[in-house]
């Protein structure tokens, strides 16, 4: 089946870019000595995460528990969730998981220590503990070498508990002066550092000259999207995940409304510098998504010299692919124009 | 078990306020003569839709025909589409619906009046159709009464369509001097314009106000959310629908950071009339989210005399319930703070 015969709003990944976009950052980390580790927030489908793993990731990266619960479900036994995990129940399930995988968690925080610890206790096996650092993202993350220190000591105090390094999210330039610092200050304490974990897909191509960095966790490189493209980090035609839609009216000669809205492709903006509107439009460059409604996506098409018309399809590179994927139950697989196969997204919704 | 016992995030939605919005949008209706056929955008439960019916309404609105599908395959048996369904696939699933429910379909173009065609052809079951104009929403919608009139002129003459008159959103002040004209040149044209439909609950209370409507469509009210509220149709307490989160990490006495993001409570703003931020924080009302990615929520609690701390739960009103719900696969259904049951959102995706 042609794709274009696909319902629409759909969302459809060309497999051979795919395998392109996996294949280049593993040969990017392996030319630079850099574990790759990574995040499958973006794709939440079992088979690709086996793919990474096969073309030689690390393991692979979580945001939440019930992303890893999927994970492992499907044979995935090497995990690090990259959150701040708090309280009893999230210790409950760290503890069932820690039985089936080998598991690494970030912390920032005492309280994110002892949810791990009690974990560790429960299952009787040993977790890895990466401390979060603050690269300059003001989001979690300690802000000093000082807190990273006393809880890198806190952990190492603590039965079942492993110090594994430092993570934090995005890699910046201030990446590399926290990690020198770290190294020397935790060398003085007898700690070591045998990880320390970078992130984010727009400045990944750069990881390699901040020093200090062991691992890569990305995410985006796999599908890439018009943020990424916009970062420099990706070209337009390494971008694997379009949403098909239709143009379902065309109520005045400016105006095109399509049948994909803020269900089918977000709220999410980019960066005024990487465009305006709601996605891009392939082939209608000059056209611009304006206003997205729940199922309505506004187009203004009056710069536009051909105009789609009504009943036409359009191909549109999603601003944010990561909440795009996780907003559709399936994707659809081509090659070629022709659809192969469709994979459930199956760890989509899991925010738990 | 009390919800505060529910793992976070998790959408938590208040049984005895969502009663007191059916009850309360019902007997409005009621007492204007006004029909109504909630929409069931924002639950995608169709318990929920039963209980709508249950309680006096005529019928259903669905956007999707997935949405349709789900409804139907739970027993709802009156549904209005409204929204332009245009191609063949569209109508080959119309025309299985239409065998087995009472539909009626919105309409702007000749496509979507042929599409419509094909499927009651398809099932030999006559299909109705609203026909919808724009009351300045530059959305969807015919923008004169010549185009209104010719489509219902191309309706009549189809067989197995019928024409049932007209619909838009949301309702305005222009909604009435459109129905005025209307009414005048329909009568003229010897077409009868049975029902007048319009929709959104921001302006939902005026409806009795809009000469011509003989139908409300309103879908947000069974929850409300921050926008709602904004709008004066609701207040704060009748909102029934808050997404509970955990403080995850205190990086900074300025800074609390929860575990709901941009995948639990979407990118979705409000007016900023209406407030800053990506939700209100019941009891924190000068905390501001001020950043979402995708599992965190980054606030400021400079403002705030007393400040959550790590491992604390609060409560989230939504700006846009709408797409909320639309990111859970269930919600949890509680009274006086007690959890009853759960329900699927079983709905929720269906952009189809």
């Amino acid at each position: 089946m042609h794709i274009d015969e696909l319902d629409t709003p759909v969302p459809v990944v060309d497999l051979d870019i795919v395998e392109h976009n996996l294949a280049k950052m593993q040969a990017y980390c392996d030319a630079h000595g850099l574990a790759l580790r990574p995040h499958i927030k973006t794709h939440k489908i079992p088979s690709f995460a086996h793919r990474q793993v096969e073309l030689g990731a690390k393991g692979i990266t979580c945001q939440k528990l019930g992303e890893a619960e999927v994970m492992i479900d499907a044979g995935l036994d090497d995990i690090l969730i990259s959150y701040p995990l708090v309280g009893a129940t999230k210790a409950d399930r760290l503890a069932a998981l820690s039985r089936r995988a080998k598991l690494r968690v970030g912390v920032d925080s005492k309280l994110a220590v002892e949810t791990v610890a009690a974990a560790a206790r429960a299952s009787n096996v040993p977790i890895g503990i990466l401390v979060e650092f603050d690269s300059g993202n003001a989001r979690t993350g300690v802000t000093s070498v000082d807190e990273a220190l006393a809880l890198a000591i806190q952990i190492e105090k603590t039965p079942g508990l492993r110090f594994d390094g430092l993570m934090t999210y995005p890699s910046t330039d201030a990446t590399a002066a926290f990690v020198a610092e770290a190294r020397q200050r935790f060398a003085q304490a007898g700690i070591e550092i045998a990880v320390v974990s970078g992130g984010g897909t727009p400045s990944a191509w750069h990881a390699h000259q901040i020093a200090g960095l062991t691992e890569v966790r990305v995410g985006t490189y796999i599908y890439q999207d018009r943020a990424t493209v916009a970062a420099g980090a990706a070209e337009l035609d390494e971008c694997a995940l379009h949403v098909h839609a239709t143009v379902i009216s065309r109520p005045t000669p400016d105006r095109a409304v399509i049948d994909a809205g803020s269900k089918s492709l977000s709220s999410d903006r980019v960066d005024p510098a990487a465009g305006t509107g709601y996605g891009l439009i392939r082939g209608y460059e000059d056209a611009v998504i304006e206003r997205l409604n729940e199922e309505h996506g506004v187009i203004d098409v009056s710069r536009c010299s051909k105009k789609p018309e009504i009943g036409e399809r359009i191909r549109i590179l999603p601003n944010h692919v990561c909440v795009v994927s996780n907003l559709h139950d399936e994707v659809a697989l081509m090659r070629d124009g022709i659809l192969v196969d469709t994979r459930r997204v199956e760890a989509r919704g899991k925010t738990r």
